[in-house]
């Protein structure tokens, strides 16, 4: 199969033919991080930007050892570096970028839809590092990816989403893919951080974590953002993680052998207890970001149409 | 013939043959930013550092990716980040820089003459990107090398710059380029953008944009700093607009195939109306930006003593 | 000899075979900077994070500069543009990092032991760039270097060291380094930069410069913070440097010969004069700079198990 799209701006886009191409030759990835010799010379020749407007550790690291992994030329502007600060729109700055011919461009916006905008208005391949509380859709992809090492398939595996889904795009581009892959995705989280209308996303929504990790193959628990709890959202910190922090008791609910996975940054102790996190008979966290790396390698590899 | 600066401070130090020089050599690079692999070995194993004390998405972005494309080392220090915050001194940085051994410094500064200070301390090549409201010389290559492409000279032609040309180190550069070439050089703005005795470099100067764009084969507007309309420079963003605003009425006086230009970042609706900015049928903006990759790839090839 | 440390953490750890093996490596290195094509492809293939938490314009760009010359790959991550604004915990980094199959992690830190957490924490090799008021290894080393390639030697040499002793990580790893290869060091400061104890470390204490750098071959003046003026540390810097800054009449007391060092940003008239600071034949400020991209590029080679 060849993969014919010129973006990656989300999850919702992505066909399940689509998808497995990307997991399969991310998988075939994982193995050039291993060697004496990390770099293979695919993308030798072609500039990839990473445009991020938000703040951003591991998925601009990521992205950049992905592309320097496979030769490319990589390119970092940040917004506050850039000259957004004179003032100039997106659609100027992509014009402008586009004009100096880069082959990718890795973008990161508070604004939804801001992907989605550039992919429109240029030539180059887009990828969506996350917009907004819209899609992030390389995490989801990398989270797929984990699961399916660690199960050997999605379908009909039950998988339980805890926290404030209504602001997550993580939570979003998973409930686009893994319902597309056959999986059944359980939702948990106070009132006020589940969308309306989000039942027709072929979910299943609960407002106690146990009834939503009852049973579950894969507890995929989001960052609780803590700027929120001034904004009334939920009561306090506390009572957020009396009520839905993953630990030794609820977990137990879950199947034997189910695996806790997380975006990070965490907050431990708020979502996720500290041993939880941390013990490997459930973790898988490092196991994302290691599978992150492939998976954002074989979508540069994909789009910029390298061959070995 | 041979190219032998040591550095690149203004157009006002440059001759015709080596304005000639940079442009020819810029236009045979053009080709390799369009290529499959858009990489030479031309500057293997040089290094090039990127010293920027003011925020630049577009320059920096369009020096590193001519580094790049040229198989050069680039560094990247901005003020932000860097020791500037101790309160280093640019004498003690350039010295310390220097004795890195770096092959090229690129500099952009708030302050006038700061790159010729730079050069005058160390024995590497100093590229100006940009010194206060004095020089931009990477800046009037590149439009110069845009009007030749597109006009297929610079001699005799009319060329209209309107806006704040006392604090446009755009406007400099391009004076001094312009008329070097042997280009009629008309200005207009508000008295208080227009510097005194500026009509001693060689340009007609007038206060209504229609004298000076009557006739004209290129029209290239400047960027109004919003942040001058505080300082009583003119009456606010509204009137200088409507006095001043490139737009379909008087773009008419211009001649047929009149080209306009901008250094960018654009204020839409300020000093260009939206229409003529995007209307492929005056606008070359774009190929400015794309002009600029070749015209410093030639610099940091002629500088760097590259050789295939 | 193979050297066979995981990390460089600080001189206190390194025995002396392990200092004259990365001493006798950095100088064979110091060639490569000096040559037409400055490359070489030992650690290609390598993945070097410089992950800094306090601003730095040298050290960062000594690191990559010496990364880049042996061809591994480079990536910045500044505190001000990482998830550190997430407030994720250094641990968690770390973590993260790791999973990406990075070779090198170069910290620099404002707690003192955060890089001896990382090198805990992660199977990576660890540089300490500077932690805190602790240790900064890679100036000792590039200091000890520009001292042996001036004289010939550490063994029996008179070193004197003057400024804010408690406060200084490069103090206290010369410390240690010098001690340990022989030399004789002699420390001077007002009574509140002078840690307590510090007389238990092998070095001879006093109040009075001229006490200290009598006879000396080399004096190395640290750098005074100039925002410790208001925390009443010392009464005023023009008092400060009335005592303490070096000079050309209190110079004279230092062997015809002696050297003066200083780590950088220099204040040019507090804790050094102008005319000593730009002498050449008494400073070797630029020197060490030099040296000090070589002894980097020494520990990226012996930790990275590099070979030609």
């Amino acid at each position: 199969m060849k993969f014919d799209k010129k973006d990656i701006l989300g999850m919702k886009d992505l066909s399940v033919e689509e998808i497995n191409l990307i997991l399969e030759t991310a998988e075939s990835f994982l193995e050039i991080s291993t060697r004496e010799i990390k770099k293979v010379p695919t993308l030798r020749g072609k500039t990839i930007i990473n445009l991020f407007y938000e703040a951003s550790t591991r998925t601009r690291t990521s992205f950049e050892i992905a592309g320097k992994r496979l030769s490319a030329d990589t390119i970092n502007i940040s917004a506050s570096t850039s000259s957004v600060v004179k003032g100039e729109t997106l659609i100027d700055t992509a014009r402008n970028l586009e004009a100096m011919h880069p082959d990718i461009i890795v973008i990161r916006h508070s604004a939804a839809g801001a992907p989605h905008l550039l992919a429109s208005l240029v030539k180059q391949s887009i990828i969506n590092a996350g917009d907004g509380a819209h899609e992030h859709p390389t995490q989801a992809l990398l989270d797929m990816m984990t699961i399916k090492e660690k199960k050997g398939r999605l379908k009909g595996l039950k998988i339980a989403i805890v926290g404030d889904i209504a602001h997550s795009r993580v939570a979003r581009s998973n409930i686009y893919g893994l319902t597309k892959m056959g999986a059944e995705v359980l939702l948990a989280g106070p009132a006020t951080m589940l969308p309306r209308d989000i039942d027709q996303m072929g979910v299943k929504v609960f407002n106690k974590i146990e009834d939503a990790i009852d049973g579950a193959d894969v507890v995929m628990m989001l960052r609780i953002q803590l700027e929120r709890e001034k904004q009334n959202i939920f009561p306090s910190l506390r009572e957020y993680a009396q009520r839905y922090c993953l630990n030794r008791k609820n977990i137990a609910l879950a199947k034997k052998d189910v695996i806790v996975m997380h975006p990070g940054p965490l907050n431990r102790g708020v979502e996720i207890s500290p041993d939880i996190a941390d013990d490997p008979s459930y973790s898988v966290i490092l196991d994302q970001v290691n599978n992150g790396v492939a998976v954002r390698m074989a979508l540069l590899y994909l789009l910029g149409g390298g061959h070995e």
